[in-house]
């Protein structure tokens, strides 16, 4: 039983640190939580003009995550429940998660926020969990003014 | 120990198997968490004129958990942190969930939010552990406009 | 691995258990939750003028964080993911939380939200985990209207 908690945690664990590593911007720590097949897929109306809506493999996928909020002043992932289901060395999730991304205004700041649910695949490589498929539901979006501390 | 940490494990995720079987409107999921003679109580500000706000009976709160949102765009109800206290075969617990109501207007569409506290009573029965009775208790709502994804 | 799972569980019912006892203004369960030496370390644009953004002490943190408080109609503490890394009986967190403050006005309420990074130091004194060190770090702040349910 005590494998199962361990599996039920980590999987946890990893849609935080995938949440946090991309806050942070951080490409070494995001690349190391997908498996080297992994795919990512967006909806096309998140998707700028001419860019593919699905991306594959690691590295297209983190360019590709780390592109999109690269002009951005910061991101905020908040990630709530999350629902898993362990298969042996796979399991498949379901994520809720706001995504805020702050950007500047000639008078200020806003805040782009899109309420997402991430349906999940997850595969344990070498003992570590890791993302093998996400795909991205968008449930609504909401865009307001916000304020950064002075 | 590790049993401590199962039930504490099972708990959370039973919250979220709710909120996740509400936004589905997924009434067989739904009525497999609760007791068969779950209460609901709700707040009369919450509730349709000449509705009652106690349900009593895993059917009846199943009928009103979903007639409640029956005409709805859809519903996203986000699960943050729970407090569970497990006395043997019961537990109380606490819960924190925004529950967002999308509706549509002559214009595109509005999300009316509840900020709820949920008050829980579990029971383990046949080793699941099930919602014998929850309170909600409102801090807040809002009501405002939001967008689908084109 | 057992203990792994637990430590990582206690810590996260540690920030769940700040977050609810602010909200109840509980003086006695929030005095439990800091190690005798404890610190505080807010920004500057959230503290009141005059008033000392660093507090050093159990009874200095408790006493700043409701003082804070004090005046204001309620507080809700959204708490979403955390990253833990243990070392022994120490530990390093970082918790996501959107934290509310509701005023009254003329016309009603509003909603003052600060969305808060905590970066935590966690120790473990006899047997229970406590906060050693907390820091706030500000994403972003908002000024609302809300409602409350008549």
């Amino acid at each position: 039983m005590t494998r199962e908690l361990a599996d039920r945690l980590a999987l946890t664990d990893l849609v935080a640190q995938y949440a946090i590593a991309v806050d942070r911007r951080d490409e070494l720590a995001l690349s190391a939580l997908f498996t080297p097949d992994a795919r990512l897929v967006q909806p096309t109306g998140l998707v700028r003009r001419g860019k593919d809506p699905v991306l594959d493999g690691a590295t297209a996928v983190v360019e590709g995550v780390l592109g999109a909020v690269a002009h951005l002043h910061s991101t905020r992932h908040v990630v709530s429940q999350q629902l898993v289901d362990v298969t042996g060395d796979t399991a498949r999730g379901e994520v809720y998660c706001d995504a805020h991304h702050v950007y500047a205004t000639e008078s200020g700041h806003r805040d782009y926020i899109v309420s997402i649910r991430y349906l999940d695949e997850y595969r344990r490589d070498e003992d570590a969990w890791r993302i093998a498929q996400r795909e991205l539901v968008v449930d609504f979006t909401d865009d307001r003014e916000i304020a950064l501390l002075g």
